[in-house]
């Protein structure tokens, strides 16, 4: 009984402490242990599985686009990470350096990769000579190593699992093109798969990617009203091609740079389901990347007939839904709560008296809605129930985003939006940096991108008064 | 024409010499890259893919057990990796070392992962409390990191791919039980999927895992005659329960350690296929595992209906097999050597005088062997032919090392097999490794397993002439 308590217990509610709330997620719901290494944490199963999840998925709709996976090494010779200025320049604080190995101090220091573009450009250096070489569509699974001072699960770790996709063009339009359709791919898997809308932008040249031309971005907003930048994708126009000397020949026989994109998406997103979707049970799985979808709970269960009952169902189950039984001997009431506490969608509850009435219950994760069901049609109506629920969770996170935007034309308005409404703001901005620092600096909120869909708040810089030129979405980010 | 003249030339034939076959193999076939850091190498395109399918169908094979996959944090802090005290003098010599980060000199060295026992203990000792949290199956599939001062695409490299199994159980038996589960798991994996067989037996403790009781292995013979170590299982009792304090409190209320295993399977296995099945044309990959199994390729693609036809026959076997239409404009002649260097298990050969005849050809890549076969009848066929080929090659590959495996029951035997017949040799052991030593040093064969399936060649030692306490494999290996 004893532990029973404080397995309720000790979810602080979100309302009281948001970050202390998703803390208590991550731990409880089993996703991640701290380890010993500072700032590096460890994907238990239940993490890892949404994670595989996130991979199986997004990999297939890579591959739809002609996206071939390669693996490259883990470490970056300094000498490489130096070639290309601007990117050294953003990389190099941060870096993990390897300077020792097989007992004997290394003649050139090696760094833990932090991101792949040096690797990928002195690879396709190598192999790309002609025309017919183009385009190279190349992405990998792997992890980077990035030494941040403070960590969060997922949000911010040293080390964390990503892709990273490097691609090279013959031309300056097909790299753009590439770089828009992997954004596009990004925020169309976050919905349909996630349940998380996304704004979909370009970042200001202060927020974009260290190297690149230009940045594009799917910002999100969590629950709290803080921003998370969710996937990028960078057009690098031919300036690597040119540090790095990756040329063709073209059809004219005339020597030309290739044009480059890269594009990423981390277990920063299994983050971004925790905040857009959890409550103060716990974490709430959309149910397309639920590992488990179903649980069923079977009720006195040392009743004849229930366990058999249950693995019957699960049979039945088993071949449409990712589902399991919990047989294990805790109480009725425990495994509600661990099945709520890990996000499960849905629960079917089976006891002595639901089977002498043939029928079964299932009670949703997000709306605790229940639905008695008779056996017969139990198959149909998990699947009916489930895609009602993963349509009605990225409403409900649309709604929510959507009432935590405000538009501010003066720079009060601004000030008191970001003091008093948590959320997106939109207002405009003339395009110079020194707007966007002074935003930054007075009231901590951040540029998170200038949206494709443009809007017309005002005529002027809510910062300066001065002419605008885009309207931009602003909020404080993780 | 030049470019065609240098790819058909520049493979060596494997009598010449092998491991430069093996090399240009690796390279022609695209399978790798090298790059410009020290012992890594670029898994490319081709070459990724195969380890794509191995891991997809040995994790389905894994979690069919009960394993769970997770990811442990790529750095070993100094302290951790000296817990145990053979597993430290095992692998620091071999280790990098990452001694800055973010721009300052650690407090403590951090070691790249040469595998994660270490980071697994620490795990555990954390995680489990109870007989209820045994027992734990994980598994992950990462990179790992060893100072190797020669290397070889696949056979040996700084970094390699692999999956490691890490369990925890609460007793001995079922901790020798997951050990030689596994082994039969990965035994059966390369016999039915990568078509190599293998032999099944425990190492001698000279060459057995830093810090296990005891290690199993499988090991495969190489066309040439060497043997390769192709998966270990290892069961460690409690030694590192003892060393890093994993406890639990049993049903009986009484702390006891917990008994562990580890088990792992490398990008070497890629290695194997190539050795195994590989030819003087190039690369020859089993059915089940490649990537591509079937490429059409359209002769005098030119003529009308011809591509048409080759991307009907494609829409036709697509949902079945891995089928690709080469549409480039190389000559068929090309496309041939390719699909061959390639190692892809069919090539479905359609011109416009096939499409008269309502027919394609059929060619088997490992036997060249040609089936005409009617368009209605090749969904079928295709099908037929690949089961028959995936068949065939397992069993040359099981021809190939039965016959060249020899007894030896002298030692004037087992040099002169060494010396004149390269392969496995089948001899009597008397359990002292001074014998090992003396035979790894006089002949530079090494014991590579005691088989479980023992036969008694004779009474007495090879080597020292003692009563014999088992029968040991020998080779030359990798």
């Amino acid at each position: 009984m004893a532990k029973e308590k404080k397995f309720v217990e000790a979810i602080t509610s979100m309302e009281e402490d948001f970050a202390q709330w998703y803390t208590d997620v991550v731990k409880k719901a089993e996703l991640i242990e701290y380890s010993t290494v500072r700032g590096c944490m460890i994907l238990r199963p239940n993490g890892y599985a949404i994670w595989e999840n996130i991979q199986k998925q997004l990999d297939e709709r890579f591959k739809e686009t002609g996206v071939e996976n390669v693996y490259m090494p883990m470490f970056i010779p300094e000498s490489l990470l130096q070639k290309e200025k601007d990117h050294v320049e953003g990389f190099a604080p941060e870096v993990a350096w390897v300077t020792y190995g097989g007992g004997e101090e290394l003649p050139e220091r090696l760094c833990v990769r932090p991101t792949s573009e040096t690797l990928f450009c002195d690879f396709y250096s190598r192999i790309i000579q002609s025309y017919r070489d183009l385009p190279k569509v190349y992405n990998q699974w792997c992890s980077v190593v990035r030494w941040e001072k403070t960590t969060r699960p997922f949000l911010r770790t040293m080390e964390f699992l990503w892709q990273e996709g490097h691609t090279a063009h013959a031309t300056a339009e097909e790299a753009e093109e590439r770089t828009i359709q992997m954004l596009n791919l990004y925020a169309d898997f976050c919905e349909q798969v996630l349940a998380i809308p996304m704004i979909k932008g370009k970042k200001t040249d202060k927020e974009k990617f260290a190297g690149a031309e230009s940045t594009y971005t799917i910002e999100a907003l969590m629950h709290d009203g803080k921003a998370l930048q969710s996937g990028t994708s960078h057009n690098f126009g031919d300036g690597f091609a040119r540090a790095f000397g990756i040329q063709y020949s073209d059809k004219d026989n005339q020597l030309k740079y290739v044009h480059q994109t890269s594009w990423g998406m981390t277990t920063r997103m299994i983050g971004a389901i925790i905040m857009v979707h959890g409550d103060n049970s716990g974490l709430v799985l959309p149910p397309r990347i639920a590992p488990t979808q179903v649980m069923i709970i079977p009720i006195a269960q040392h009743k004849e007939g229930v366990l058999e009952k249950a693995e019957e169902l699960r049979a039945m189950l088993k071949n449409d839904y990712r589902v399991k039984v919990d047989a294990t001997d805790k109480s009725p009431g425990w495994k509600f709560s661990e099945q709520e506490m890990r996000g499960i969608p849905l629960r079917i509850e089976v006891g002595p008296k639901d089977i002498e009435a043939g029928q079964a219950v299932i009670v949703r994760r997000d709306t605790r809605e229940k639905t008695v069901v008779p056996f017969e049609e139990l198959q149909g109506k998990v699947g009916e129930i489930l895609e009602t629920m993963q349509k009605e969770m990225l409403e409900r996170a649309r709604n929510h985003r959507d009432a935590h935007t405000t538009e501010a034309v003066t720079y009060e308005e601004f000030k008191d939006a970001v003091a008093n409404k948590p959320g997106f703001i939109k207002a405009m901005w003339c395009g110079d940096e020194a707007c966007e620092n002074k935003i930054k600096e007075e009231t901590t909120a951040t540029s998170r991108c200038m949206p494709f869909e443009q809007e017309h708040i005002s005529d002027t810089c809510v910062c300066c008064g001065r002419p605008a030129k885009a309207m931009v979405y602003w909020g404080k980010a993780y």
